[in-house]
């Protein structure tokens, strides 16, 4: 049987896990901090549902079972992000949840793609949303951002910047200077970062038809950006002017002062950002780590009208979404980041012989009975043999039943000082792996 | 489109959610303090590697990309249990573990089964495996248990009783009365609490052609429990003896003796349980919840002397796994515990008027600067509004900006006092969900 990793599905070494583990825990602890509820959906959905937006239907895993009747139709893929099951989610018990209902979902997610650096097959994703019903007030699309700010700000990772716009802005600014197929302008702008100025001119004018003074207009909207309501200004002087362009700007300028009022520094205004996504209706997010621009956006989201609608009531939202699988590979792959030990394990309790396992299995009792992770040699060797074990994983404490009473020995420094297991603890950095790297 | 759950994919509805993560929690701190390390392995294996026991292969879900080429064969399904994975990952990582490698790891599986009560398709396992290289010390048999006796015991449910047996026992009790197909016999012995004496005797005569002196010689087997070496006296009372059934219970002994001089009252043997599946070769582990015996074994596993092999080296294990979601569906289905409340939030700041939404953010920023989950009401409501809005989640404080300053109101008692949002703090048991229920 060959064994070897499946590209795309990431998997860690314990030490990296550790990382991983924490870096969720940080973003859990935020996310609730904030007052979101935690769910978890299932792995999987109907397949109509996945396929609804057709631009991902090649990315969808499907299911079936392998002893399934012959000929049964496939009805169930695995989830491609965390939005898609929220509405469903939302719809399935909007009897029973209370809105504006804020939750926040933790989960790995699934696309067929082609693996390629930063791009997985199996990735975890870290969602933040808040959905009303029939309305949502506007403050939540200053709110939600600046949850991420907060939760990315204390992941031990390079400053994230995150830079928003409004798809009203957009719109509205295309359709003034009479560019008509918005959606394929959208798309085409989102790839200006990749492609340049020069070849999205050319796209403009071959898909969309853009005169050389629309794509001019197009390009000199997308290099605007700024912290405040000179941004507005900005695309006022480019000379278009609509209902939908004004709406779009005043959302704009009260997003980027709210959130810039709240947290100094926190979100920036950019007009470039497209998100291709046809669901966005408003604000739209995206963000980039300082110093790793090439990793593209890690933390993206925006407001949607109707996420979900069941006939009778709609449901708006707005929501960022956190690539942490991305994010965690580039952290953990260029050194940023690691865990002190590589396991869990505060103090080792060395065994004389193995008629004394039991006592030392009650010294590793009394420890754990105190929140102190302990071990129990696998062993009987020679104390330094126990000792490597420990130095190999970590372990910065080794606990020996000496002819002088019960010992502990910090195994970095050398110090060996008599102790007792009901009332001995380490110095709280010592009491689960640490971090280093920057924080 | 058709919104309905689907059998079988159990999701709940965020206050369950709080006690299903307040579960996984405790599993999680108990394992780390045991010195495991949490691993988490693709939802994904290669076929073939699944359906290597063939037992199980008609549970397997196949993933097939939606848009892969015509006639490419499926090569992946997701897993089905942590074991296959956690084999795997072995074999793939051997050379950078430290053996022997203590792993927990509490992840999703998926089976095609049929769904019925506590029987899902998509399930939570939370697994605790010791894995040797080449060799793996007996007193592991012991340890292994007992984690996941710790981790139980703090759960808030019922008393879980942990019955333990030995593969070897009753293998070479069955081959020294001359039963010859001893997996047959397994499987069937296996049944004895569904079908009862009578059929078991039946199914013996039927299946592996054994007399009734056989077969009441293994009803026999099958009635002893104890939890010390008398255990091994009544087996011999039945007058059968081979070599590998004094190993058999040797083994049995020191595991029942060892496990309670460490935690009494921990491990009971019980000679009934077989473990149908045949990779376990010596200790066998079952577990019933007091009171709710008809749910099955939740947390059952066993030693493999060889869960995995290279060619070269083979890597021993002992484990056991509880099955995490049939527990819960339990415990939540039945009231046994509850969240105290549906938010993480335990303050609510109020807004007198959307003017002051800027003051009010800053005094939840600066309480969650301090750990204490605070929202902010969504409205500037009349205040009984926004107070029934913390009411109906169940928020304990509702934080008010007076003529008189800033006031905070505990919302159960009516008692409102002046409060500073850099110095205020709630009583330790209001400032994250409690569970009642039993503890």
């Amino acid at each position: 049987m060959k064994i070897a990793p499946l590209s795309g599905f990431p998997e860690w070494l314990p030490a990296d896990r550790i990382v991983e583990q924490r870096l969720l825990d940080t973003l859990r602890e935020t996310f609730e901090l904030h007052g979101f509820s935690g769910i978890e959906t299932r792995a999987v959905e109907p397949l109509e549902q996945l396929l609804r937006k057709g631009e991902t239907s090649k990315e969808v895993y499907v299911l079936s079972r392998l002893q399934g009747e012959e000929g049964q139709k496939a009805e169930l893929g695995l989830h491609f992000d965390l939005t898609v099951p929220l509405a469903r989610y939302v719809l399935e018990n909007a009897g029973k949840l209370d809105f504006p209902f804020k939750r926040y979902q933790i989960q790995k997610v699934w696309r067929g793609e082609r693996p390629q650096d930063g791009r997985f097959r199996e990735f975890i994703q870290a969602d933040v949303d808040v959905v009303g019903a029939d309305t949502l007030a506007f403050h939540h699309d200053i709110e939600l951002p600046l949850v991420m700010v907060d939760a990315l700000s204390k992941l031990p990772i390079p400053r994230v910047v995150v830079r928003a716009s409004n798809r009203k802005v957009a719109q509205g600014f295309y359709e003034a200077i009479g560019i008509e197929d918005v959606e394929e302008t959208l798309r085409i702008v989102d790839k200006l970062d990749k492609v340049g100025p020069d070849v999205v001119a050319e796209l403009l004018a071959e898909r969309v038809g853009a005169s050389e003074e629309q794509a001019r207009k197009a390009l000199a909207l997308a290099d605007i950006t700024g912290t405040d309501a000179s941004v507005a200004e900005s695309v006022l002087e480019l000379g278009a002017r609509s209902e939908l362009l004004d709406e779009g700007l005043d959302e704009l300028v009260r997003l980027i002062e709210g959130a810039n009022d709240l947290i100094e520094g926190s979100l920036v205004a950019d007009l470039r950002i497209a998100r291709g996504l046809d669901y966005y209706t408003g604000s739209v997010f995206e963000s980039t780590v300082i110093g790793h621009e090439d990793l593209g956006s890690v933390c993206s989201g925006g407001r949607y009208d109707a996420l979900a609608s069941d006939g009778k009531k709609t449901y708006p939202g707005v929501g960022l979404s956190i690539g942490v699988s991305r994010l965690l590979s580039r952290v953990i792959g260029s050194g940023l980041v690691q865990a002190s030990r590589k396991v869990p394990t505060c103090v080792l309790v060395a065994v004389n012989d193995e008629s004394e396992r039991l006592s030392a299995s009650r010294t590793a009792m009394a420890l754990r009975q105190r929140g102190i992770p302990a071990d129990v040699s696998p062993n009987s060797a020679k104390f330094g043999k126990q000792i490597r074990h420990a130095d190999r994983r970590g372990i910065p404490y080794v606990w020996f039943s000496t002819d002088e009473g019960e010992q502990v020995k910090d195994i970095r420094s050398g110090e060996q000082v008599s102790a007792d297991a009901n009332t001995w603890s380490p110095p709280s950095e010592d009491l689960y792996p640490q971090l280093n790297g920057e924080a």
